[in-house]
């Protein structure tokens, strides 16, 4: 049999409240028999919580942390002084336990990105970015980095971004040698703006020593049609291409279901049924630290429950991947 | 009876050849009774095209320019040699002219737009940006300046664009008192990278001296939502938006198309090609370029028959607007 996976969720912090994240970890562990859970937030509270959602209690354990950084907490002073909170508290658990494989929550990125640097680095002691795991057409995922969290870059940066990123692809996904691309306006080397030009000057010089595998610039019409495994961007490009894709999509969908109601066609309101849970970039998990030693996964704000079971499903699949690639290193 | 309106066409630099743009210009003129054309090309050639499409040759002239610029051709040295090619030439004779209302042309951004600042240049010499006229969820068109042309902008820049864009959608698309917005990453005026937060103070202060409608912060996810008329971003986001658009559009048609095809659904098809007449971003008229006296619009590379049309109607109604809105002035 499989081992357990184990994942803390931050029950603190999400617009929808500790319920939310409750009721989605009790779905996640009827659909998922591997999974444990620890609840990190304020006890008595999540206590009822549990009770109420009929959750499997041998396979809860929760983690008290009553305070709490909401959004109108300075993240410095937060980051300093918050640090029984159930982010920071629970980074800290995540930390110390070997049997704790990652962690989810809703709370801010200005705080999350340091925090996880803080607690969970690793040796290197590197800077984290923000990913986001994105399908492409051809059924692989396009990892987007950095997906909004540092909006201002510099090509060193990016750098850094694209072997972030292609270390998640091999070691979590599974991907041998991911095929890392620069998000441009132009496929050519010349197009980009002076940070987009002089990061793909660097790049090349890493794919001559080996040390990636750069195809080049990406137009944005090709983000996410899977030319690449690793979609390399500043935080601020990388926030316009998924919201626009979901801008987007989500507004296709208005068009189809207002054609559906309009013609009373249940065949059109099937298709619509379908693209929305093939188009819902909100319930895909959220963006994923990386430059940390455990998987730490940053939940939207509006996280629902179906957000937090597709989250655990997303970490229970990396725990897999993770144990197979330790596995043919081993091997090797 | 209305005026006719007068449109420059450059048949050269398209990918499909002359013979893509004079048919298309056969197509406006059967479609718009009050179009005339102007062909800028190959005399000999264009005759023989003319008189291949059937062209009504009462409402067309050639204007005879044989030399072109090409993708080969380095941008500065075109637009100081090849002054004889049907764009720059064009551009010469759309300025001259007094009857003629604006002009398109496929030709290279990097070489029209300094042109068009040379040749239509307003009293006051501003720099010229590129705008994308975008039909917006409410049904209104948003312009998107700057649309690709200019990729690292400062502060300035962007205050500039929004001046250019509000003057458009008024004077082209009588829209009273254009809503600005600026794209970013968040709707809080603290969001956006260090370029984004500083236009944000700027167009803040031109609000509040009365010189514009500045309606704060718009994101990716509400780009073409309809909540401001003018979307104001520098070049490389610009060029972001359009395309990520795009390709989110194509890629859920694909899919589309797949499960009507796997279905057998003609109710299905017919939603599909519905769906691509609505957002086919190709045929939607091409960038338009802002700053100069006259407009002038710069189709794509690709662009087919069915874009010449487009763009020719765009034209008329701006010729239109601009009639209406010459009328009120007046009358102030």
């Amino acid at each position: 049999m499989e081992n357990p996976v184990t994942i803390l969720i931050d029950t603190q912090g999400g617009d929808r409240g500790p319920g939310a994240a409750v009721r989605g970890a009790a779905l996640a562990l009827e659909k998922f028999p591997l999974l444990r859970v620890v609840l990190a937030g304020e006890r008595a509270g999540l206590e009822r919580e549990c009770a109420a959602a009929g959750m499997d209690e041998a396979r809860v354990r929760i983690f008290d942390a009553p305070d709490c950084i909401t959004a109108a907490d300075d993240p410095a002073a937060a980051l300093f002084h918050k640090t029984d909170s159930s982010m920071l508290g629970g980074l800290a658990e995540t930390a110390a336990r070997g049997e704790i494989f990652g962690m989810v929550t809703c709370g801010c990125t200005r705080v999350l990105l340091p925090a996880a640097m803080r607690y969970l680095s690793g040796p290197e002691r590197v800077r984290p970015a923000l990913a986001a795991l994105l399908p492409a057409q051809t059924g692989i995922f396009t990892c987007v980095v950095d997906a909004g969290a540092t909006v201002d870059c510099s090509p060193a940066m990016l750098v850094h971004f694209a072997h972030l990123g292609s270390a998640l692809m091999k070691r979590m996904y599974g991907v041998g040698n991911p095929r890392v691309g620069l998000l441009s306006n132009g496929a050519e080397p010349t197009k980009g703006n002076k940070l987009v030009r002089e990061t793909h000057a660097l790049l090349a010089a890493e794919a001559a020593d080996g040390k990636l595998d750069f195809v080049g610039n990406i137009e944005g019409s090709n983000a996410l049609s899977g030319e690449c495994d690793v979609l390399v961007c500043d935080g601020f490009a990388g926030n316009l291409v998924l919201k626009v894709t979901e801008g987007t999509a989500k507004r296709l969908m208005t068009d189809i279901v207002r054609y559906a109601r309009s013609r009373h066609s249940e065949e059109i309101a099937a298709l619509a049924a379908h693209l929305m849970s093939v188009y819902d970039i909100g319930s895909l998990g959220g963006g994923l630290v990386l430059g940390v030693s455990k998987p730490v996964v940053k939940a939207r704000g509006s996280a629902d429950e179906q957000a937090f079971v597709n989250i655990s499903e997303m970490l229970i699949n990396m725990a897999a991947n993770r144990a197979a690639f330790d596995q043919r290193r081993i091997k090797i």
